[in-house]
């Protein structure tokens, strides 16, 4: 038989996490946990030892962590991912000798057998890994295996032989000449927490002048910033801030004829004054810009971009690149469509051109250029269109130099290439979520989203809307739907956004029935929205911020659990701190239209409560004080009130006191 | 940005069936169909070809099966194996332009667009490809685009265009260039049929004598096959038949003290008389070994020998290579111990001796030694206190030349090891099967098996009873248990065994209380049966297997199912073929003490039964029919009549009239 690694026999397989067999990397955040298990065994019965290797990438030298063992032969450790940046993950296990000797020992010590051979045995073991010891370690193993094999009381012996510290001091030197290491090394991108932990607010810079008629300037934004930041959020997202192109410009209602004062679609992007790396003049300069983003730092709020990588028809590219475009035989340049929708104002890359190279080099030149502005936070406009080695060499490379850089991926497409995307490198993702409205459907979403393998990697992005998505269930909800909407994507996504002053206006006029679409969409025109009007919900927006921030279990997602309740019409779940410090109890009324009331039956061993206690359930919405007890209580919730409790639970028993 | 493989745009992930990455095989028998299974999916909407790549190993070109789009991205294709050894499989995907403007150009006719650059478009499309056709093919797609071009009415040139006919004509040359073949060539291992139907008899020749006192011969053995065959048996498995050792051989009960006529136990393997190339001269020559193969052969049984990879004190491979065994520091061999058991007349090899590529080269001779003699089926004893490795490289160096040979693992050890010791290679594996007596765990283990990816590799073979193994069931229950877990075995798995004539005979008495060995056990001492007892199992037993062989559904496992009872001391269950012609429904008493009754639920869905047709149920045990109708019927199952029914479902309606 031909020679390889047959001496090693240790197993290590089905390691957890673990992306498609290692080829993407899991995602954390600094200061998270990286929890790591397999499956770890050799042959016959001998005593093992695993540990978990990790180290920074361009760190040489790993860190070694042992590993403990579970059940069943599953194994279990940790390190925790503590700077940006990428980080490697591995595992090594071999075979303990000695602590095969200690345990077998033991047992023929037990039935009284004779052991004398056995002690011989036990010292030649010691004396084994004495070569590899630090000068006082060799001395102790020495002295240890001279006892064993000296004249004297068996009784001091075995108990020298059978010495816990004795064991842990030969495992420090273990032969591991044979040991096994994982085939894989595995990757962790570790981002920063607004990866994790984000609330988003998407608005229309050509809509902020103060007065009806103008086209909004970056300084008029300036002035809208603590207005947002009174609300609580902590991104403002812009649609592009490009020049955008006249060929084909869209008017009101995406009409094809565009009205001399018509702004045109932002996405359009490119004209005579420049394209991706400009700034559309009726906006300001990018001074003005800049200026903007440090405005907008001192309220805490930081400004994202959009990132559309397509052209109008006067974008300079297709002057100075035309063979980065697809042409028709007719001469004509191809025009994005999605048949029979056309949109002449917007033209694709040729991803396949065969300058390729060249192309994908402008477009990464792109981000970098608004990085060098100091924007770290992209929103990607439809990368499920474009191909997923390019997203995945542009995000790699950009996060090398800059892995504070955040990407939100706007791929609303089937689900495979939404968790493809997510895996290849963006760091949030757009979800479902705003079709999601009964019981069955959000519980089982989130479940799949929080619970299972899916969220090493996809950290989702909640958006109740957007300018291009006025659900039904807004269109014909009211005010309670909105309310609704927002509470459950606060509090079901530790990142979510809104679409303002859309949403807190509560608009929801579509186009036409059966349409999600708005009426005079504000993409197509510059809109005057009245911030001040009194059925805002922009005071319960900022309580809700405000209850995100002030509670931790509300800035991730992995804790969510879904509970019981009689009536379908009501949902009930909780997210909590580790330590359960912190525990938020949600229960929401998903009908905008009646009461609706019915048994929550809580699994109050998962949130740390004595099922004998009473414990506090404190409403942050409208702060009022319930004390239940046990695993079933009643709630009755009138949406026209508030469609909603969210609750703070404390409890004297079992985890502490946290009464306040 | 480099170059790569930047322009193969499709994605192939979650390949099914995959063990581990790729690393180990799956498992088919002869004739058997690889259903496979991945997620394909490219950027954007284009529509997409899939082919499933399979080959014999060492035949260079592999043979293309398209795949078929199901939901969600998820594509199907299937092969099947038609020869012993191995055989490749992997994927290739692809955009198709051609058929994604078909589906446009439909959407803009439909619309009423102006389609002429459209048709242009797609002349040109047809163009590409013709460079890759036939002659004959390369006319068609010039006429075609000739049509799409020249001068004419519309609704000709949109009838051509849209030919499905043309969209094959042109997806036989499609532009491969940027295809995307999947990164991992898979392996299916080719066993033969019996690799998965099998129905093994365990029986100790030294005891095969037709006189008390006697030692056994393999002459007597042969008198003995017609008794075997008449049970229906198809694998005649002997315990070693190899020179016993005498050395510190055990006597009756596994006393220290071996009298002067004990035999010893087989497994303690070697003496003067020779080691595993040699047969224990009282049972006969190799000669007479040899016949005895023959013999059974003309009886439609294939003898099984026992590997067991270990030696008396007086084997030969003790003096000849003394570096391959342990040595203790008092210069005596380390005998096989389990603290504080020891067995002292068995020696294990040193695995890990520095000579173990030729101790591993001598092991695999032996079982190249009793190939030679015309044996193809082993069982392997205690596979897993042997290194993985080993016995990787030696069941795959063995399959080479001889996939016709079956490796049964006979390892009762932790979960993981015994999946491993699957993957690695062993045919069959022995299971948790005699230890699993209630309802809830027969239905999650034999789902765990037969449903999860497990079965790809792991082939279970169930065992009631083994010379080591006398359950407590069996204890207990009497010889209502017997029949119980015959049947059971029987009918859960396609391959299943007993030891006999200890089974037949309801051998039930435990060495002590407590205890799983048997009082008296045949392993130490030279037993005689009596085989006409009026009370055998033989006939029982004979029928069971006869109802195997004329029932295809109880000849592979995939097919079980589990059913509702309302009473859990039943169990029903049941097995069909993909056709559904033939369906075997299994109800067992599982309380050997009491007459239980209750509630059937049968999923006639699952059956293919018309819910509103009677249907016909046929005992195959009692030769008794009953017309059931709908899902719920009555059962009442005496365990000392008979603790089960085997019904054939028979239906009119649906698939076919299988009435006889």
């Amino acid at each position: 038989m031909q020679s390889g690694n047959e001496r090693t026999r240790v197993v290590i397989e089905s390691v957890r996490p673990e992306v498609d067999a290692g080829r993407f990397p899991i995602k954390r955040i600094v200061g998270e946990k990286v929890v790591v298990e397999a499956d770890v065994f050799a042959d016959g019965h001998e005593a093992l030892s695993c540990v978990l290797l990790h180290r920074r990438e361009g760190t040489p030298r790993w860190t070694e962590v042992p590993m403990e063992p579970l059940v069943n032969d599953r194994w279990r450790g940790e390190f925790t991912v503590t700077e940006l940046g990428r980080y490697r993950y591995t595992l090594q296990a071999w075979i303990e000798p000695f602590q095969s000797w200690q345990r077998d020992l033991q047992k023929k010590v037990d039935a009284g057998q004779d052991i004398s051979v056995e002690l011989v045995v036990g010292a030649e073991l010691l004396r084994s890994v004495r070569s590899r010891a630090s000068a006082d370690d060799k001395k102790q193993l020495e002295s240890a295996a001279a006892t064993l094999t000296r004249k004297g009381r068996a009784e001091r012996k075995v108990h020298v032989a059978l010495d816990e510290q004795l064991a842990k001091l030969v495992a420090r030197y273990s032969e591991r000449r044979f040991a096994t290491t994982y085939q894989r090394e595995l990757t962790v991108v570790v981002d920063r927490e607004r990866a994790r932990f984000s609330t988003w607010y998407e608005m229309f810079p050509h809509s902020c002048a103060p007065k009806p008629g103008r086209h909004g300037t970056f300084k008029d934004c300036e002035e809208r910033l603590a207005y947002v930041a009174a609300m609580g959020f902590d991104v403002l997202y812009l649609p592009p801030i490009h020049p955008v192109g006249h060929t084909h410009r869209k008017g009101k209602n995406n009409s094809p004829l565009a009205g001399a004062k018509d702004p045109g679609s932002p996405w359009a992007i490119g004209s005579e004054e420049g394209g991706h790396k400009a700034v559309n003049p009726l906006l300001g300069t990018l001074e003005d810009f800049r200026r903007l983003m440090d405005k907008a730092k001192e309220t805490d709020i930081e400004i994202a971009l959009d990132i559309s990588f397509q052209c109008s028809p006067d974008h300079p590219y297709v002057r100075e690149h035309p063979e980065w475009f697809r042409w028709r035989p007719d001469g004509t340049l191809q025009y994005a469509e999605n048949p029979p929708k056309k949109y002449e104002d917007i033209y694709p890359f040729d991803f396949e051109t065969e300058d390729w190279q060249e192309l994908w080099q402008e477009l990464k030149s792109i981000v970098l250029f608004w990085i060098e502005q100091g924007v770290r936070i992209f929103r990607v406009d439809n990368p499920h269109t474009k191909p997923f080695d390019f997203w995945e060499r542009l995000i790699d490379e950009v996060k090398r130099d800059y892995p504070e850089v955040i990407f939100l991926s706007e791929a609303f497409t089937r689900p495979k290439i939404m968790y493809r995307l997510a895996k290849l490198g963006f760091s949030q993702s757009y979800t479902y979520f705003a079709w999601r409205n009964a019981n069955w459907e959000l519980s089982q979403y989130f479940t799949e989203l929080t619970q299972m393998d899916v969220r090493e990697y996809f950290r989702p992005n909640l958006w109740p809307n957007t300018p291009d998505i006025l659900t039904e269930y807004l269109q014909s909800g009211g005010r309670p739907a909105f309310v609704t909407r927002l509470v459950l994507a606060a509090t079901l996504g530790a990142s979510y956004g809104i679409y303002g002053p859309a949403f807190e206006l509560c608009e929801n006029r579509p186009r036409q029935r059966g349409s999600e679409e708005y009426l005079d969409a504000e993409k197509y025109e510059i809109k005057h929205w009245q911030l001040d009007r009194p059925d805002s919900l922009k005071d319960f927006i900022a309580r809700v911020n405000r209850i995100r921030k002030e509670n931790p279990a509300l800035q991730n997602d992995w804790s969510l659990s879904f509970h019981q309740v009689d009536n379908e019409q009501l949902i009930c779940y909780s997210k909590g701190t580790e330590d359960l410090k912190n525990v938020i109890v949600v229960v929401v009324n998903l009908d905008p239209h009646y009461t609706q009331s019915g048994w929550v039956e809580l699994d109050l061993d998962k949130l740390g409560v004595d099922t004998h206690q009473p414990y506090e359930m404190h409403d942050l919405l409208a702060d009022a004080r319930y004390l239940w007890q046990g695993q079933r209580n009643y709630v009755d919730i009138n949406p026209h009130v508030v469609p909603a409790h969210i609750f703070r639970l404390r409890t004297q028993t079992r985890r502490g006191k946290d009464f306040e």
